[in-house]
């Protein structure tokens, strides 16, 4: 069955939006009486008749719905924008698949991208929600300076910032407890500077390892990401 | 200092290749008497400085050497690769950056790419294993039908499949045990055929789950060697 994603769903937004109803109704090519599938990204997966196959805005009625249990960790990765968009996309693209609840995207000091296109990255997002059957679409922030970021931030449980630390910190496998809110900053492909360390250190960010190899930054995202997931 | 690879430095072979020499003399403009790194892909570094800064075939002498303690487990990927070429250099990249020991190309019955450029591949590796200082080069074994595979990959110790499977069997990370040299298969875009699927039981590989989330075949082969690198 097709999936589609409409996130009121339950406000009572029985209807997809421009992009979905024209994917629904002229790619796809349902009619009236049809049956798909949609998910609000929020857990709530639906069952739905189509009652008017209008390509701009194709409207259904609810006939079951289910909703998945409440998760009880929540992941928030705060990323430098990599150079390279592609690289980022990937990064969201992978970490939707795989799991996860919030991204923020932090200007640093070394960072050489200074604007982003959050409606490509959200795409990106809604597409691989759609293919993993995840069914949770993450919160995205815009682009924020690492000290705005920092301490707008005090809510997590567990806070973390991983980086290039001779010191060779704990590896985050072993520092993350299960249950927990987390938020782990990833830094630019120059790495925090040492005021932006310190800074973070203040705020009670804990330094991570992330393994022994020197990884890219998406990568480390990715991987940031799929060990909080594992130990979920 | 920058790096560069030369994988057959111990047989006698005090010069980078054609494409290397380039980078370093034309690009990085190193002259006589520069120290640089090389390695070898196999653990070993060297420090070196050059005798002869030619751009075709740039010749150093070896001042210090080390070599990396021996690794006690082996990942080997068997993947069927992707439809779409970019997301099989992804994985390539992600896996040398996160630390694998072989990847080999399967051709399924469902597979939508019949030939590859394993060249693209093998460049794809080099670039990442020296931004990662991995200094780890994989093999990478050019495509091969899946019955030919299976049948000329006894001598794991582990050997796993992982597919869609409604029975859901355990988790890859629960049966990995640590030390071991494992096989992991993963499946294309449109999973295992049930004649592969049931070959492989046969042939001893048993059925992992890598999450609940249906990953796409280039994800799922990040995580499972995300997995076993994280386990060890």
């Amino acid at each position: 069955m097709h999936l589609f994603y409409q996130p009121d769903i339950i406000q009572g937004s029985h209807f997809l939006n421009e992009e979905e109803s024209r994917h629904c109704v002229k790619v796809m090519r349902h009619k009236i009486g049809d049956i798909i599938k949609v998910i609000d990204g929020k857990g709530g997966s639906f069952t739905a008749q189509i009652t008017k196959a209008d390509y701009r805005k194709c409207e259904f009625e609810i006939i079951e719905q289910s909703k998945s249990p409440e998760k009880r960790f929540n992941i928030h990765i705060g990323i430098a924008p990599t150079k390279n968009m592609d690289r980022l996309e990937w990064f969201v693209e992978k970490c939707v698949e795989i799991g996860i609840d919030e991204i923020s995207f932090i200007q640093c000091q070394q960072s050489e991208r200074k604007h982003l296109k959050l409606d490509r990255l959200e795409r990106k997002a809604i597409s691989a929600m759609k293919q993993s059957t995840n069914n949770q679409f993450p919160k995205l922030y815009d682009l924020m300076s690492f000290q705005q970021f920092i301490e707008n931030n005090s809510n997590p449980d567990q806070k973390f910032i991983a980086y290039v630390d001779e010191l060779i910190p704990e590896h985050l496998y072993n520092l993350a407890e299960r249950n927990q809110r987390y938020l782990v900053l990833i830094g630019p492909e120059g790495d925090f500077s040492k005021e932006e360390i310190s800074m973070a250190k203040t705020n009670d960010f804990v330094p991570v390892s992330l393994g022994k190899s020197r990884l890219r930054t998406e990568t480390a995202g990715i991987v940031a990401c799929h060990i909080l997931n594992l130990i979920n």
